[in-house]
């Protein structure tokens, strides 16, 4: 039998770009993650590419050199593109010019660019060349890889993902504090994945005084470490921090008047120090995620404790929450946020499931407050 | 084209014999959920037939009185039974005699009787009567839909199962009681189908005073109401609540010394009393369930607050958690069972999952405790 060569109909070549797209986590950020598969006539593969890290080359252009390389010539053929291609000169020069200059016919793209301001600027280009362009094919998927992207071009601050280990009596900790291993360990290196495609991983100063976590990406790999972002408004951070000695930067948030004293000793530790003041002494949550989103940062990985917590969860700000839920009781302890006391069912925290699946022994809950009418 | 009879296969005919007994649910209570299905040597179905209410016919001798309705002779025949056939006189001539009688061939049994001091009993007898008899066909499942009748035979104390209905946050009210509804309609009618299985359901003063439920089974059909049970130390459970208004009996357990006065109230009510003193004034709720098994309960539904899960909890006799997990956050509220603190992780209740469904719009979790080594 002569072997045939797989013939790519137009949702499986984009789920192939979805794919290529996913192995852009942990690489391009703050660009998003793309995927572009390029097809002939026949639906015959010519060349396939992703984001690089930013300043490389994007998708489109790593799909085209992927083609040259193979010797497949790509006129008039087609490219599959998770995401409208650019059309503004930033670190690299625009996707679209190059798709025009290779003289494709045809461009099919799961979603428009996020950017109210630039929206529709790539297809309007790629048709002003004579090329057929197609919007919407496997779009909501498209989307949901790139939703911390599309957070901060639309609402200029990072996606906020709440992470929380609890038992199925929502306890977060012992009363004592005491809280390894709630989860196992299959649910806690997928904890590590989550932390990875994050650009910034953040806790409170609590946490660091209480559990002196690292907060890196370790169970997985990661061509890069995620931003780590401490909320600690009195400055309060041990220098001997072990957050202080993984690979990667510290970001530490505090209120007015820190101490110069320990402001220096963090420094010298190679932190960067960020003054949000907001009322009572406390940070400012929300200047704090515009500060983040102004950094670059897409997708927010939250890991507190039950105070700051709380405190997000009080002023609106958590977008998803990622529950691993280990199948046990634990009786007293500490609750998973501090928020209320409420005093009618109509003041909850509605939620929509967004996933339930099992991780190893544990349950992995992905839900995300409905917006209040 | 001419219709073909079905022809049963042994693992169909079995489940169609375990479907059948899912039918004796709320009906055959104190006797096991049994079913049995005959068919003859080409697995054409000759009669059918599930176990009655108390002192009615068993599946057996349905299923032989259905085939000779049809005027099937039965003769040479094989019967798939989920539980092994009794071969003592209770309130019924034993059903091993009723199989000896019709000259069946053959016995499939799904599981063995288990009751330690008659199990065999039945499959000796039949075999002694040259019958070829076969045990263990889908044994799991026939001993899962009579886990109460297993427990109380082997035990002597029905099966505990612990309904809860929480918040993701591990909350089953607000501080100030306030608990309607957490869990959406579908899930609610299915607690009440998770009653009705029941041989009894269980609550505590507290709830009676706080919440003054009916639990009695409302949202589904049912051919009798379960007992209701009450855990009222000092007899607080006040004469006019409506739990003693819904039809149905309501046993009411509580310590020595029971005010002369508040007992005849109740009784006059038309509950009955029953002391069950244990230390420090409480209820013993180990003496409670043997209690509870003499009368006959295979399941005991527990439907209570915080204080009384969390004794239940402490002294290990839950066999069950059903947990409705509503995608909502309460914050700050009444806790699933109230124990601890604990000091260590390894003194965690650790749970198995035994089921996780979505029920409308909440997650159905069924999960039971690990025998600690």
């Amino acid at each position: 039998m002569q072997a045939t060569p797989e013939r790519l109909d137009a949702e499986t070549a984009m789920r192939q770009a979805l794919a290529l797209a996913h192995q852009a986590i942990g690489l391009s950020d703050p660009n998003p993650r793309v995927g572009c598969v390029i097809v002939d006539e026949q639906g015959r593969l010519l060349g396939q590419g992703h984001t690089q890290a930013a300043g490389q080359a994007h998708a489109e252009v790593m799909a085209l050199r992927d083609a040259q390389a193979l010797g497949h010539d790509v006129k008039g053929a087609t490219a599959y593109v998770t995401l409208e291609p650019c059309s503004h000169h930033g670190r690299t020069p625009p996707c679209c010019d190059a798709l025009i200059t290779a003289q494709l016919a045809r461009v099919v793209v799961a979603c428009a660019d996020p950017n109210p301001l630039v929206a529709g600027q790539g297809t309007a280009r790629l048709r002003a060349a004579g090329i057929q362009v197609d919007v919407g094919l496997l779009g909501d998927e498209a989307r949901e890889l790139n939703i911390g992207f599309f957070s901060r071009m639309q609402r200029g601050r990072p996606w906020v993902r709440m992470k929380v280990a609890s038992s199925l009596d929502g306890r977060t900790a012992l009363l004592n504090g005491v809280s390894q291993w709630i989860t196992g360990p299959t649910a806690r290196a997928d904890g590590h994945a989550w932390r990875k495609r994050a650009g910034a991983v953040l806790t409170g100063v609590g946490t660091v005084l209480e559990d002196d976590p690292r907060l890196d990406v370790r169970l997985v790999e990661t061509p890069r470490q995620p931003l780590r972002v401490i909320v600690d408004s009195r400055l309060e951070t041990p220098p001997t921090a072990r957050i202080l000695d993984a690979p990667g930067e510290v970001l530490i948030y505090h209120a007015d008047h820190a101490d110069a004293g320990r402001a220096k000793a963090l420094s010298d530790r190679g932190a960067t120090l960020m003054a949000k003041p907001g009322p009572s002494g406390k940070v400012d949550l929300h200047a704090l995620l515009l500060d983040l989103g102004a950094r670059g940062i897409n997708e927010l990985h939250v890991e507190a404790g039950h105070k700051l917590n709380g405190s997000f969860v009080r002023e609106g700000l958590v977008d998803e929450f990622l529950l691993y839920l280990a199948p046990k009781l634990m009786g007293q302890g500490r609750e998973l946020a501090a928020f209320g006391p409420l005093e009618r069912m109509d003041q909850v925290l509605n939620l929509a499931w967004h996933g339930v699946d099992r991780v190893g022994e544990d349950l992995r809950i992905l839900a995300r407050p409905i917006a209040q009418p």
